[in-house]
Parts: C-alpha cells; structure tokens; sequence
C-alpha cells in the first residue's frame, strides 16, 4: 500500500481527495492533517465518509508527512511552497492543489498572491499537472502543481484549436460558470446560500487569479502569444465548470468534429460529444470527466466549444489522483472510474 | 378605468401581467382567458393572487375582447397574429407578448416559426415595443410586439455602443443565460426540476429564434450589418437573464461608463452601475429594471457589457405594461415602481 | 412623514424593512446605522434597492435616534434591550424584531441566550407583536418584542383549536420547516450554498431558541399548560416558513375549517384555504400574509394544519411594519399589500 | 456473468440501476426495454453513462426478457403484474421496483391503484424487498417487490421501537420530505424546476398511495395494530427523503439510542449516528445507506427518529440492487459501496 498524506483535510478538496481515495485499491491515508480539528474523526467533519475512512485528523508534523510516499497538498496558496522543499528532500513526492507550483513565473505569482515565492527552484522543477498536456513530465516529476479548476476547462477546450493553429490566438474568449463550490468551504458572504442561491453574476471581470495560470497554458500549446478575454461568473449549483469559448477560425474548411475527436482519441478522461451536443454539468458530476462539444453556429467562421467538469474532480481531487497515479505508474484511472451522479 | 384583455392567462407571462395589474390604479383586468381553465378563478391555478384579484378565467370571446380598451396576448407564436387584426379594427390595441410581431421580415418569421404570417399588413404597420428605442412610435402604436427576454438584454447592453459606432458591429458575442421560467409553464422535460436543477448547460448553439430579433434589432442601433454570435444557457434558477456581451472596440479611447450613462440617463428602467459593479440577477427579481454594467478587462481593446433583467418582467409582462402606459398616455412607471426582492 | 430609525440594517430584517418602507406613504427612514459600514449608502450593500432609497448608513448615536419617531431594531439578540430604555424615554417607540421582548420570563431568557435582561421593568411593559392574537396592546405599546419566524406560523396554526379548547394541548407537534434566510446574512459555515443546497436537515432538535417563545403564546391561547415537541429544519430555499402542525382532535364533531374561517375572518394577512389546499411558501414570497389548511387525514381525530409565511416578511420586518402602522393609527395594511411573487 | 434485464429503463429508477450495475462485478444488463426508444442506446438518453454501458434500448420481447436470470421492472404499477408470471415460468427471478408486489392485500391495492390485481396468485408467493426486515425470505424469493421509498425510510425508522413494543403504536406520525425525483421523470407540472424550486409544501395529506404500505410494513413490525398519520412534503433537492418520526414512549426508561444500535449492529446500509446527531440527506446522497439519530427532546417521553435515504438509490435502485444480490447468493454490498457524494 502506497502511505499518502493530505495536509489541510478540511476543504473541500481534502474532503473529496478522501472521497475519492476510499476506493483506491493501491493506496491509503495515513496523514491527514488539520491544526483546528487535530484529533477528530475525518468523519466525525465529513459525515457523507462514515463507513469508508478511519483516519483521523492531526496537527502537521513534518516527520509524519516525510513518512508518506505522498503527500497532497488541499491547502491555501501559500503553504506548499514553504513545506514542500523538505519533503521533496526527504524523498516525498508532492501533489499541489493549491496555486503555489501552476504558475512558471514568480513574477506574476507576486503580482498575482502578494508574496514571493519561497522556493523558486522547486518551482523551476515542478510539474504541471494537466496530464492530457503533459503525461510524461508528470509521470517523472517530483512536484506536480495540479490545475485551477476554470483552467483545466479552458485549457482543454482551446487546446486542440491552438495546437492545430486554426484559430486566430490573438483574440480568444473563455466566458465560463462555476458552482459555488469553487469559492470553497470557507465562509465567506458571495458563498452563502442567500447571496448565491437563485440569482447569477459575473466577477472578477477587471481581473482573476487564474487568468494568467490559463494564459501560460494557452501559450504553449499555441507555441506563441495569445490574447485572451475571460470571464467567469457564479452559478447556484454546487459543482460543476461550464466554460463557453470563442474564437475565429484562420482556416474556414477546417472540421473542427474531427480535430477533437483526434486530438483526444486515447484520453481516459476526455469525452468529445457528437456533433450538435450540448454537454451539462451535471453528466461529470462526481466523476473526473471532462466532456467537451464544438459548434460552428451557422456555419460561419466562429468556433464555439462548450467544455464541462466537475471543478472538485477533474477541477481538483480527481486530477491531482490522476497525476498521482502516473508519477506511481498505476493505471491513470484506478479509484477515478465511477460513472457520474444524474439527476 | 382602463379594461383590459388578457388572452391566454395560464401561462407565467400571463401569471406575471395579473400580479403587476393587481397594483394597477388606472387600469382592471375585466376579460381572461382560456380555454381550458374556463370557469376556474385565476387565484385558484396562482394562490399566490389570493386576495389580489378576483377575475375569472373565461373561453375566448371575441365580443367580450372587443369590449376592451386594450389586450394583451400571453400566449404562444400563431395565436396573436391570427385575433389581432379583428381587435384593431374594433378599436382595440394590442399587446403582444409572443413572437408574433417582433420580425419585420415575414420571411424570417417562416423560416423559424415554420408557418405563413397571418396579417403581414398588420405586421408592417406594428411597432416593436423596446420602449428605450422606441418610445415615440409605441406611444402611437394600435399593436405593439413586446420583444423577446434575451432580446430585451442583448439590444440595451449593445445599442450605446452601435449607435456611437465604437465597436466593430461584425465580431459581437452575446453569451447568455436564463433562468427556467424563461421556457415557459408548459411541462416539458428540460424544464424539470430533476433535468435543470444543480446542472448548467448551453442549448440552441446551432440556432435559436431570438436569433434574428436580436440581429434585427442591432441592426437599427447600428444603423448597418451586423455579425452576432449567440450562444444562450440555462441556469438553475427560476427568473433572470444575464447577458455577458463581448465586442472590440474601434475606438480605444472612449469612455465607455461615460458613453452608457449619458445614453439611458433618462431612462427609469436602466440603471447604468459603477464602473467595477457586477450586477446579480437577483437585484432585478420581480422588476422591470435592466442593470448594466461596463467593463475593459486590464484596459484592452475589449469591450464586456454585463446586462441583467428578470426575464418575466422587463423580460416579457413588464415591458407590455410600460408599452401600454406610454400607449394610453399614463405614466411610464405606473405599476412598475415596486423594490426588486433579495435576498 | 413619520420619521424612522433602524438600528443594525447590514442583515436581511434590516435590508427588508428598508424594501418594504421604500413603498410607505407616511414614513421615511432617517437614520439607519451600521457602525461597520458607516458613510456607505445603503444601495451600495444592497444593489437591489438602487433607486429606492437614498439613506447611508450612520454609526449609532443617541441623538440621532432620539429624532426618530420610531425605532426598529434589526440586531442580534443583547443590543435593543440596552438602547431602548433611554430612547423610550425621550418619547421614541421601539419595535424590536430580535428576541428582547419576546419572552415575559427573564429566567427562562436567561436560560436560553445567557446573559442576564438589561431592563425587565421594560420588558414588563412592553408588547408581544403578534397582531393576530395582540391587536389592542400593540396599538398602545411603547416597546413591541417582534416574534420569531418559527413563533409566528406555530402560533398562528395553533390558535384557532387551542382557543377553542378542541384539541389535546399535551401532545402538540410543530414539525417547521425553514429556507436559509432564517439564519440571517452572518457568514456561517451552515448557511453556505456549498452546506445547504440540494439538501436537507434537522437542527436544534435537543432544544431551539424559539421553542420557551412558542410556548409562552400557546399557553396564552390555551389558557393554560400546553405540551409541545418542535422540530426545526433546514430547506434549501431562500425564503418560507413551512410549519406543519399535529394534534389530537378531542371533540370529532368540531368543523375544524369553520373553526379556521371563523376565527381570521377579519385578519388582513391571514388567509384561511379552503379544504383539501396544500399552501406553498411560494405563494406568500415577498408578504406578509399567512396562508393556512386544515385536514383532517381520513377523517380521523389527528388534526394536521398546514401553515405557510415568509420568514423575512410576516416573520420579521413585514410583522414589524405591521405593528408599526398600528402603533401609529394607520391603516394596518399601509406598504404592505404588495402581491406575492410567484414563480 | 448474470445476464440482466431491465423493462422501462427511460426513468429515473432505470437510469440509476445503469449507473450500479456499470460497477457490478457479476452482471451485466442484456436487454434494456422501451417502446419509444427503441433503438438508441442508453448513454445517448443519458449521457452521464457515456463510456460506462453500451447497452441499447430494445422493445419489450418475452423471450429476450425469458433468456435473462433476472428481470428488473423499473416501470409504473400495472406492468410488472402482467409479464412477471409467465417469466417466473420461465425460471427468471423478477425484481419489481413499482408498486405491484408490495401490498399483500388485493384490495387495497385495488382501493389505491384503481384496478384489479393481475395475477394475485404471485403476488402471495413474493417477498417484500426490504432487506433489513425480511432478508431470509429474499434469498428464496422468484418475484420481489421493492419498496417504496417514503416506506423504506418510515419503516426503518420506527421498527426498532415497535418491535421492542416501547412506543404507543396507535398514535404514530411520520412527517416526510422527499427531492423532487420523487416524482419520477415523466413531465408533469408539479415536478418544473419554475414550480417546485425555492419553495415547500406539504401534499397528498388526506391520503398518499404509501400509506397501505407503510401501514403493512410497521403492523408487521408491531406485531399488531397501528395508527399512523403521514404527511409528504416535497422539497426543492434532486435526491433524498428525510422522515421525522413522532412516538410516544410507553418505557421511559428505555435506552432509545441502545435500541437502534443493537438493531442494526450488523446491518452494512443502516448507520445509526451518534447520540444528538441530524443526519443531512445529502450524507446520502447517491448511496445506499440509511442514517438514523434518535433524540428524547428535553428528555421527554416524545421519541423523535430522524431517518434519511436517497430515494433513487436505498429507495428504489439501490434496494433492489441489494436484493438481487441475496438473491444470487452474493456479497449484499457488490456494486454498492460507493462513497455517498457532498457536497
């Protein structure tokens, strides 16, 4: 059994890392740390878990976690950067949820957190972990910084496009929704049922945290510079990402069906729908599933893709288990093959 | 008293127009109908009027309509077209609330609607009742076609920037998402709370009939062609649209904030929020109100106009009622002044 | 023009009397404070109110509440029970809508909110605002304690058949039924939409806060002891009280309906259905009225009553605008007549 | 591998056996029946199981149902009774997710469902599906039929208490809330997300079709008569059933929450919660289990159970699930220990 540590169980993402690793036939946790709950019961917090975990949460101690094969991190930005240096020493391998190894840049990582980065060497090494951009990488890496939810979506949606080079890149739109979940389980007023329930809103128009974490990625998969507008706003639901992308297609003959179908054809976790589909979210809901269908309204030159996860699976826990399951050599889908959850 | 005609009350549309009528001081409600529920009390199928209105639902009768000053018709597409002409020539003025009226272009109307228009002289001579770009011709108006929810959204979040002529009309995306009474009170299985609920998708991406209003209508803000990209979703939540529109501006130095406010700075029912605002849709519930909101993420070249409404009100029962106060020569707010409900 | 205070307008009670007093004819809010967002306008934190008030938020003080011709106190439980002594004195009338003059037994407030009553010889005088079972002592009351939401539709549903001494007072049940507003806008980690959507709970059933206070005023109705159990829950919905009431019938010839009509025959904003209705929380959204049936299941002695309010309206500000009007000789239905909003 | 048949799997119930069974190590689903869809495969009704059956809908063929171990009828009432005899002749076990195998009693079927049992002989020799109170007989049984899911949750509730004789069985109260799939997924009008969403109310209260069934169910348990009043309360979720018992205690002295756990210490789908528990629905959700708490208010001699069930799943999928499993000599568990999902 592989030993696994999650430090900052108390999440969202922790809760569904544990949700998810209660089927895994390879693995276990044993670390799962909380400096507020230490001591409690996983589900004693996460009642849904009875049953299907005995760990118990603990003050992090580092001697525990350097014990672990593994260790997730499902904590704020922040903390992995400065934990991660002596794991990784220690022999550790580390999968990070938060935002502390998605961005290559330090600078934009400051412009963006307000902090320097306290360990820019490991973050030269690290991975990013969008295994259907970069399986290999992730496989042998030591640190693997697992996605933001809105750029799992996006990334993929615009992928097969920018790669191909049939889209003008220079004018991109990513305008996407997201449950409330998203915000995670911290309170906080926008996330509380009165504010957020039957009612719908932009934010973050000026400027977002992922933003530049989907530019990056953008960029490479174009191999140049891109120009993109993104938008995200809330939805009353409590899982699930749809992003609705734009872009103008340099090569009107194009078949755009094909080009996903091909560019996705051996993915596990990416389902290109038939042709006139509208994906929902609630098809991947629970499930690290990304669907994905594109249009050409009318015909014309616009591309419209429509992609939907679940931003606590492939948004989250189920991509940092997918990496996970590479940098061991594992089937990339043990504990991730469960169909989704409809109606 | 001004006496009005409802046909087709069963609706939401129809449900809607009974409770802003309730508080109408200079107008009552003598006819109803429906065919199906004649003899049924309307508070008994909407207890929610319980003590707000004691009209009866009767079958359609073309002497008891024509004993009104005005009727409305909430019912769906072919119905309106077919009843009017004989109402007009009694005297009566119509209001619209189906698709009957709203495309100048008989052609367009087949080609969505699937049949002939009944009264295309009639049709000529209807007015669109978008009272913000119309008023004068609705004031005069003996039928008005009260436009489309997306429509309504789409045409008040762009016209200030057509009509100034600082974007480029051919490359406009309108991104938009509706609540689930934007469907309609006829069951179908979409609209079920265990299909729509906790789920989020697109729909009609190949085509949808709001198509070619909204198009018709951008052309006159634009005063030419336009190129529009519509994509509409479905949000589990029961009322509001929020239009995300996305254009490019030609003109990198206008003031955008400035340009909206001076063009709806008369206008009781927009409301043109602070630069940096992202309007819920909850902040319209139950209001004839539009708030709009104008953003240039990081100062670029992209225009994001954010435009809310509530679908059944300013989105549909709302805005007959201001066409038919400025018909009759009544105060525009008359009956529509009521607060928005939140949380 | 009556001028009005309200004490702590940051939380939904507050934001709703400003919603429903921006409609009132004879009364305009003066002074609205908020030590926390002082210098704010009051549109500012509530959107939904742009263009229906103009007043800013001020931090509490003495005198300027001592200008007030009424004040409400929209706060946690501790905050009127101090203020109000001094403002009652300078001729100010109080209507609290927290629980500091709901319960006649300081002990038993004591017991359930922990800490000792700051004035008990105003709690004395003053009123329980329960119009329906209160009418003339509102009318003349310096100090009216508000009811809680649950309190309300309990009492309501209970009273014709405890007055009537029909039914066993022993073996009560009030199985309740409440949306998320009713915790109010503090952020709490039960009230977000990640904890309380597309589910549902009990709470409280050890013993809630409101049970000393539903007691109290079905002793009243009784005319002596009463035996009750009551269950509280959590519905994923925004607004609605749903109470559904059990007893045992101890007269069977009694025409429970008769009972129900007889007894609110001439109440304003309670409506007795008729038999066989199942009142939804809906069709009293954004009032403040009482919907109410009676069954009888099977025509057996178990008595059920079906009770349904709006938590935020009928069971806080609407009921506290109430007895304003009638502390002030207006008409009892002054802002508040308003349809319902449904869908 | 055992070869399975499904008749009627367009709703909801079908769906979710598909889900289950995609996980079942043992069996497959062969022949998936319906009329309108033959032809489609399933995943392109539901596109959740896309990638996880390739199963196509077929008409309804008796010998292609014949050649199957097992037949699941996942239908309205009335179908099962007229094609499950001439299967069981054939030697196919039959496991009847509708309502025709679950009273005992011909006349009271009659009396709810409006016509005649078809084939009362089999009805005497099947077995009802509930597990925890009937497990023996499942084993043996050639037609099982499944409870409802307002009854499982009801029964399992109050059966430790009646079989331990310490409550008054004549003075019974099950006061339940149910998601909307309750209703199933045939369009209707109650079931609209416009209708049902943010709102609550009771319905079915003079009398509801589980009624006899529960009522049979909780005679057995008490070994004599019982008097029960059940209210139904729908409640805007997708999944879930949440019953709030009332009993009065005959033995004041009696351990309640000793009781539940002795009688379910070795049940792996009943979790009974520690002492002041309120088990969520969504605890639940998407999973087998049943969580129970118990609580004495104020230590009274009301008992007051709190059960929840997801009512696809431990109310009707999942259940019958459970029995095929006993019924082919398998792990009880096989397919169904899945985490439930929250949030």
């Amino acid at each position: 059994m592989i030993k696994l540590g999650i430090v900052g169980g108390t999440g969202y993402t922790g809760a569904e890392l544990l949700r998810l690793l209660a089927r895994h036939p390879q693995a276990r946790v044993s670390v799962l740390t909380s400096r507020q709950e230490a001591g409690k019961r996983a589900d004693a917090l996460f009642p849904h878990l009875r049953g299907h975990t005995d760990v118990v949460f603990s003050a992090p101690d580092a001697d525990a976690l350097a014990a672990c094969d593994a260790v997730f991190f499902a904590t704020p930005h922040g903390t992995a950067m400065n934990l991660a240096p002596a794991l990784v020493e220690r022999g550790v391998r580390v999968i990070d949820l938060s935002a502390d190894f998605r961005l290559r840049d330090t600078a934009a990582y400051k412009q963006w957190y307000q902090h320097d980065h306290a360990c820019p060497e490991l973050l030269q090494e690290s991975v990013y972990g969008l295994p259907e951009m970069n399986r290999d990488a992730i496989r042998k890496a030591r640190v693997v910084g697992a996605p933001g939810c809105y750029p799992t979506a996006v990334q993929l949606g615009f992928a097969p496009l920018l790669e191909a080079k049939v889209i003008d890149a220079n004018a991109l739109i990513a305008d996407c929704k997201s449950g409330v979940s998203g915000a995670g389980r911290e309170v906080k007023l926008g996330s509380m049922f009165g504010e957020a329930a039957d009612s719908f809103k932009a934010y973050g128009v000026p400027g977002h945290r992922h933003l530049p974490e989907i530019e990056q990625g953008l960029r490479l998969a174009a191999n140049g510079a891109v120009g993109l507008t993104f938008v995200p706003h809330l939805t009353p639901m409590i899982r699930g990402i749809h992003a609705t992308l734009y872009a103008r297609l340099l090569k009107p003959d194009v078949d755009v069906q094909a080009l996903f179908e091909q560019r996705f054809r051996n993915e596990a976790f990416v389902d290109v729908m038939p042709p006139g589909a509208h994906p929902e979210t609630r098809s991947v809901r629970a499930s690290n599933v990304c669907r994905i269908a594109v249009h050409r309204p009318r015909g014309g030159e616009v591309v419209v893709v429509l992609a939907v996860i679940d931003n606590l699976v492939k948004g989250a826990a189920g991509q940092a288990l997918q990496c996970f399951n590479l940098m061991f050599g594992l089937d990339e889908t043990l504990a991730l093959d469960t169909p989704p959850l409809a109606p």
